[in-house]
């Protein structure tokens, strides 16, 4: 049996010996190579090459992704009965500390400072003696409320972080529940929730369930000294309201945004968030960098060659329909 | 007896009664009025009329300042006999969640998102799939290695935060111990410890003996992707040696510094730091908002009134010697 292993990052496949399987590193961006096409196994990672892999690789029976929403593979062409395996978790960490630098840059108003050092000016009224905490103000994590929307693994993995800094955390989710002792509420919560909000993360899947579910309604919803960190989907963002609502700011807007995601990437020039204050940009950099992959893979091998069900499965019609409790919470969706 | 507290920040002096003392707010800016000048204790927060109350308050045996380094206290000709206590542990809190910030700006690159965000561009190649902490790089805290200089109360504060997010902490202090589970080695580690250090934390007091602590020196024993982040005292770092590894970057230098503490405040424009590339520039922001002041002050009001030595006596003649355990680290500096 074959297992073939992508070029487009570095793996330890030392991790993924021991099972019988013999291991072939292949260019995700050229055909894969004949005396490969019989490879049960396809692991997967910015492929331009899947399209000819769904046509060629005829004894083709897993492809493991290490995307969290593998849409390219979905998308493939690969039959029906190609079990297809998302990076579920592989991200958490680095997404988790991309919100938590977000969210701490906001706070400590880190964009301002480096807008005036970029004018050679010193920034003042930012340091010295300040108030702490002032009513209606968004400047350190203690104390602060923050809810999380989209409670799901990476969620989990920052709200710890918020706690330890001394924010008030609370969730949004699929099922009204306690996760890691944390309350999570539905979306029906929001009307009561986002009034007493000083930062929001985002972390929505994208789909049309959550297209633009941050609206100019909800955006009316949160304080206007509150901070929007968005580092799920950029589609779950009405990037026109959110541009209304900074350019209101403290006139009934809202106090900032951090996304790191946007409908279109790169974000067009002719979005007007290039010019909303108090927006700072990033290039959907929270995650795009698998980390435990080998544990994942192997963990899967194992299962696959035991005949039981694969951990993140996403495909439709697998013969190994995951059962696995975390399924619970939908596919992360950053990348 | 009288107890006077300043008008410069806004304290629940709720928390300040039942001693038995009355209390008064005056201004920190004008001289103390003729009906308070017999007040027996002064608390202080960014006082203009030091040397002034200082001759007139005849009756004055105690001033709690809410600085953590109350220099201005200490040198405005108070009577041998006055007790001068300090504003301790006020901003340990408030200075880690700096440091953490800077840290987490540095590892992500937010700066440079923003400086291109400032230019109207999209920075690609900073986002998308990247590969996870390639060698020779600080990209993130996991399994990072961060050295704190300067292991006092924010080092222990900011501690915890660094090793939930997977880094190796290690310290340099006063003495060779454990503090928190983190082992604290002295200035003669340093050797051997910068070689390996990813980034470096820089939490000194100001002193002759931590003037120009981080030289050339030692600048060239860290590693060529190094960050240093100073939130302690500007005096402990030798700006020029500083600018000088920033310009060598990989070429011998160093990776950046987010730097919160300068030798002179504003920064000169003279100063070779407005060029150097990789320097994130933070107006002594980091501190400044003492928080718990009241538990403070009435602790130590309780002390005072039951002849007992007070917390943070800084005064050297005073007639309640501080004989807590926590007088053994160096006094906070930050601010």
């Amino acid at each position: 049996m074959k297992l073939l292993y992508p070029n487009s990052l570095k793996l330890d496949v030392s991790g993924l010996e021991g099972f019988g399987v013999s291991l072939h590193c292949y260019d995700v961006q050229k055909p894969v190579p004949e005396d490969l096409i019989d490879a049960e196994i396809l692991v997967t990672w910015v492929n331009t090459n899947l399209p000819d892999a769904a046509k060629r690789m005829w004894n083709l029976r897993w492809v493991q992704s290490l995307w969290a929403g593998p849409n390219g593979e979905l998308s493939a062409g690969f039959a029906p009965n190609v079990i297809i395996t998302a990076g579920t978790n592989l991200h958490d960490e680095t997404v988790a500390e991309h919100a938590l630098a977000l969210l701490l840059s906001a706070a400590r108003r880190l964009h301002e400072m480096r807008d005036y050092q970029s004018q050679g000016k010193w920034p003042g009224h930012l340091g010295g003696p300040l108030p702490d905490r002032p009513k209606g103000s968004f400047t350190s994590l203690k104390g602060a409320n923050v809810l999380i929307w989209g409670m799901g693994n990476i969620g989990r993995k920052v709200a710890p972080h918020l706690i330890g800094l001394g924010a008030n955390v609370r969730g949004v989710g699929l099922y009204e529940e306690i996760i890691d002792g944390i309350q999570v509420q539905t979306n029906a919560a929001l009307p009561d929730l986002l009034p007493k909000t000083d930062a929001l993360i985002m972390i929505l899947p994208g789909s049309k369930a959550t297209f633009n579910a941050l609206n100019a309604e909800r955006l009316a919803l949160l304080p206007s000294h509150a901070w929007v960190i968005n580092v799920g989907r950029g589609v779950c963002v009405d990037e026109d309201a959110l541009a209304d609502a900074l350019q209101k700011g403290q006139k009934g807007g809202i106090g900032g945004a951090a996304l790191d995601v946007f409908h279109e990437e790169p974000l067009p020039r002719s979005s007007p968030l290039w010019n909303a204050p108090n927006l700072i940009m990033s290039p959907h950099a929270a995650g795009g960098r698998p980390r435990y992959s080998e544990m994942l893979i192997a963990d899967n091998l194992r299962r696959f060659l035991a005949g039981q069900p694969l951990r993140n499965n996403v495909s439709s019609g697998g013969m190994y329909a995951s059962s696995t409790p975390q399924e619970k919470t939908p596919v992360k969706a950053s990348l």
